[in-house]
């Protein structure tokens, strides 16, 4: 089986691709060629001995969508995507990437389809952002997506464009919801949702981090660990199992502020807490307080995908994949 | 003020033109301009005497929606789009002119905002080909936009683009999801909800109609005045009543096929709807049993969105409108 990646470079991506690789296989078919792709060169991953391509590529660009179905690839794994900060920053690179670029490569897998009924899995990585306020707590599957972002909105159309793709037959689309990814390793990135990360993240190993919210914050979560798992899950799932509305919400982690802050005290001790510093951000605070606090996923969890149940677990998560614990 | 319209040569089209320059005014504000645009030359409206800018124009074609707003019209009706039979039998067309020709008019007036400070009240018809099966009986205003054909997917898409360029201040955006427009003039278009006007409008003339479908099929409809009502009350609202979700679902008559019929016996006897022939399709009836059975369109109705309260009045509207009773 030949596995394609775009925004392989990314954090997810280059977790994902390492699981792959250790693997060896995609729902027990083995894994002979990986296809990897990025706006910055994609790394070979340790251990890899199969057929590799790894293409810089802007994915809006003329001729991307071609290069990333070119060795028809039955697994496409689409990561690319400009973040909520920058999207929100930057219109015109926003809706560029996370739009034209999930269009391009939508309609480049219809050419492969029309011209040698090529029809491959696609899994898309949507996001919580389709939701805005007003939200229930915990938000249904059936709650209409209103977005209150320009990532929020560009995420949604491409939910819409993958289910129409996908009705079409044209390709073999699952779309999955992201919970906010906690905790991102390494440096922030520009996502406005970073501080939930850093607030653990920084501490864990002695280092000052600023919370810009207050402690009564409430928001949906799961480790970089869980988001492989969810991609592996949709990458392998019987697809008639998911019906003509072919995004799912994935399940996660509910906490407040407070309560990250709690577990975060359990696990490294008042010292660790006191190295957290509030310094309110009214525009981060604005933009936080239309954010889903937490969702019933209860399609996916009836359709296997698991999350961690407790941000104790999510903090064990990182401690032993990123800090060798 | 100056007024465009998009679509201009279509029914909807014609008959709002009309009712501009039979009003002279749009919200209290005299008219004195007008640009129709359209893929076929729009006709000088019967009585204007203000400038008027007549196009044809394929509103997904380069520099299109530069041509749009030229004129700086402070009002912009935007009606032109390929109906849903077309949208999906062409695949690209559809895409290209509901999805691509809506942004571009989008992209357009916010480069010309960018220049100039240029924020005009952009109407948009959406439509209830947005909600697909299962449908709950009436639809509530939040249920959510999950469209199974591709003319309700690029619709629900240019909805969202309207929401996040209104919410960004490019544009001050409403849509109006119209009711099947029931008792549509003239010859049958590509759209597959045609049988519900012909099956009407053959007989009330003494013409053979056919009937694909049960009589049990219910569905949501709206005269053609009422469609142009919905495009006045929306172009002259105060923005600020509509809030963030930017498309409003327009009030109409829910009605059943008998329901349809037994409203033209009252109104043109036994022998009319003796003209009306049985022949099952099972395509049509297979499309048909996902559409929207009726809408409590409750926001609409609220802001003073009205229609025809019964199919008595819809006949009654094509008499008067269409047959000079």
């Amino acid at each position: 089986m030949h596995v394609a990646v775009t925004g392989a470079a990314g954090m997810i991506g280059r977790k994902l691709t390492d699981r792959l690789v250790a693997d060896g296989h995609l729902g027990g078919v083995g894994l002979d060629g990986l296809s990897l792709f990025d706006v910055v060169e994609p790394a070979t991953p340790e251990g890899w001995t199969g057929v590799l391509d790894r293409a810089v590529l802007d994915l809006a660009g003329p001729g991307a969508g071609d290069a990333v179905v070119a060795r028809r690839p039955e697994v496409i794994l689409h990561l690319a995507a400009v973040v909520s900060g920058e999207a929100e920053a930057d219109f015109d690179k926003g809706y560029r990437v996370n739009l034209d670029g999930t269009r391009h490569l939508l309609e480049a897998i219809r050419r492969a389809h029309l011209a040698d009924g090529y029809l491959p899995r696609l899994v898309f990585t949507s996001s919580i952002a389709v939701y805005g306020a007003p939200l229930p707590d915990p938000i249904p599957d059936e709650f209409p997506a209103t977005p209150r972002t320009s990532y929020g909105t560009q995420k949604a159309i491409d939910e819409l464009l993958l289910a129409d793709f996908t009705r079409r037959g044209f390709v073999d689309g699952i779309g999955i919801r992201l919970p906010t990814i906690c905790i991102r390793p390494g440096k922030p990135n520009a996502a406005a949702s970073g501080f939930f990360s850093s607030i653990l993240r920084e501490p864990l190993v002695g280092q000052e981090a600023v919370l810009p919210v207050p402690e009564s914050v409430r928001h949906w979560h799961a480790s970089p660990r869980s988001a492989v798992g969810f991609l592996i899950r949709a990458a392998t799932i019987d697809s008639a199992l998911i019906g003509p509305d072919r995004t799912l919400s994935m399940p996660g982690v509910s906490a407040t502020v407070g309560e990250q802050i709690e577990a975060l005290r359990r696990v490294a001790g008042d010292s660790a807490v006191a190295l957290i510093r509030r310094e309110p951000d009214e525009t981060i605070m604005r933009m936080v307080s239309g954010w889903a606090p937490g969702l019933a996923a209860t399609r996916a969890r009836a359709l296997g995908f698991t999350a961690e149940t407790s941000f104790d677990e999510i903090i064990r998560v990182h401690l032993e994949d990123e800090l060798g614990h």
